[in-house]
């Protein structure tokens, strides 16, 4: 007889910014959260997890999908991106962009993926070549150091709106994006490692469709979540936490694939990431 | 400006056993889960967590709360306990309990409170002074290497169920208090360290809020909740999950804690924790 265990609950990566709060909600809220291991992280830290073999799901940066897209198959119809505007994926500039050749650009980013964007628009879009360093994440610094500055997520939002008035250009790097290639950007997928999606197929469906019910109940939602949200923020009220989950794109169909995989075209003629194997990127068919 | 973080939600700990699951059912359901930062772990990592300043709420096991009543303010109403069975701690012998004088009884548990309780009524109620060692719990083990065994949790539940037809003697030790003193047992309780409260009383009165209405709304749903848990369980049916989690009392109103401080006055005269001050336990009074 001995010890008899449970049976293991699949481990689910869950993102700990703002930008996945409504996937939170609609978890909790669908009482999903009853049948997962929860592990809550950075995305940087679920990135690693998820490649080790240390979750079984969980969300990833697109770029970290791409260097591990032979051992990772996407869950379908969910992402974390945007069809224009994003709103916390910004270049901020003292000086014109074009003028940014040759000059220092301050990268504050954890999100390669974010990152990534930035360097691509200036060198692709813009057409400069600028000298990148890596920086805190903090804004009014990173400007003294740097003619330009790259932030990313929660401490992006929190930036831009604290400060509108600040003598800066801003490009959103969501909306640069969809009007240099026409495409959303797709910043984050959620994927299944392979071997696991192989032996519990039946596990991986059940958290596909778990995440499809939460993404639909907290579309719905999002003023409820916007207001829950609010009580744990010093300055962003709960009106402009609507307008950043309604940019959010939390869907990842045929316009977004596309979107995706013109970002892998560009990404992997950088040699920044290998190239998708033809038909890419794979899903998972639960 | 510079980066403004978000203000910080309560870090809260979980129990990730099944006594504490109908808990977080009620979390999730209510959706309070979204105003505290939950840390799931085992009681004896909580525990040390706690006292240690990592988290500023969450269960406590009843010694380790009386080892540091001074820093802690027990959460009204809310404990893990029973007034009679409770299925899950368990002291099982080959030999009848009159004979352990001088034997070897194994410690299966990683509840210091069970564990106690154990040796208590064995030296105390029963009248021997048995040669204790620690053990991993696994019953048919320590049975060959001991007269007795004290198994606890997740495990003990499992193991009895999974054995009923084995020729060993179970005395459930919820119901030998019960028997012994007349008063319900109490396990665990919930804490707030007494520097959090006195910092931040409105967001401890939210939690213990938060945390009542989740007992409510649970004990509404119990039969849900086991239906859920059941899923993840390789024996465990619903239907005892549902008697196991109708077995837990999630109270602590007078009796409650007028047993606790009777085992804490028996803990004390044992020399094994310090005695509770004069008109303890102190609460949070929020």
């Amino acid at each position: 007889m001995g010890c008899v265990p449970a049976l293991q609950r699949p481990r689910v990566g869950h993102i700990q910014f703002l930008n996945c709060l409504p996937i939170y909600w609609g978890l909790m809220r669908s009482g999903a959260l009853i049948d997962v291991d929860l592990f809550k992280d950075s995305p940087e830290r679920l990135n690693t997890a998820l490649v080790a073999g240390d979750l079984d799901i969980g969300p990833i940066s697109l770029v970290e999908y791409l260097r591990h897209a032979d051992e990772l198959l996407l869950l379908p119809d969910l992402a974390v991106g945007s069809d224009g505007p994003v709103l916390s994926v910004n270049l901020v500039s003292t000086s014109p962009l074009s003028s940014l050749d040759g000059r220092r650009v301050a990268l504050g980013a954890t999100s390669r993926t974010g990152v990534l964007l930035a360097q691509m628009y200036l060198e692709s879009a813009v057409g400069v070549r600028p000298e990148y360093f890596n920086s805190p994440p903090d804004l009014p610094r990173m400007l003294d150091e740097a003619d330009a500055a790259v932030i990313i997520g929660d401490v992006a939002l929190r930036a831009m709106h604290d400060a509108p008035q600040q003598p800066w250009d801003v490009t959103d790097l969501g909306e640069a994006w969809r009007t240099w290639t026409g495409l959303p950007m797709v910043f984050a997928a959620w994927a299944v490692r392979r071997d696991f999606a192989a032996a519990h197929p039946g596990l991986v469906k059940d958290v596909h469709e778990a995440f499809l019910r939460s993404k639909e109940l907290c579309l719905t939602e999002l003023d409820e979540v916007a207001a829950a949200a609010a009580r744990w923020e010093e300055t962003l009220s709960a009106e402009s936490l609507a307008t950043y989950f309604r940019a959010l794109d939390f869907s990842l169909g045929a316009r977004q694939v596309e979107g995706l995989r013109e970002f892998a075209r560009r990404a992997a003629e950088r040699g920044t990431v290998p190239p998708l194997p033809p038909g890419g990127p794979a899903f998972f068919e639960g």
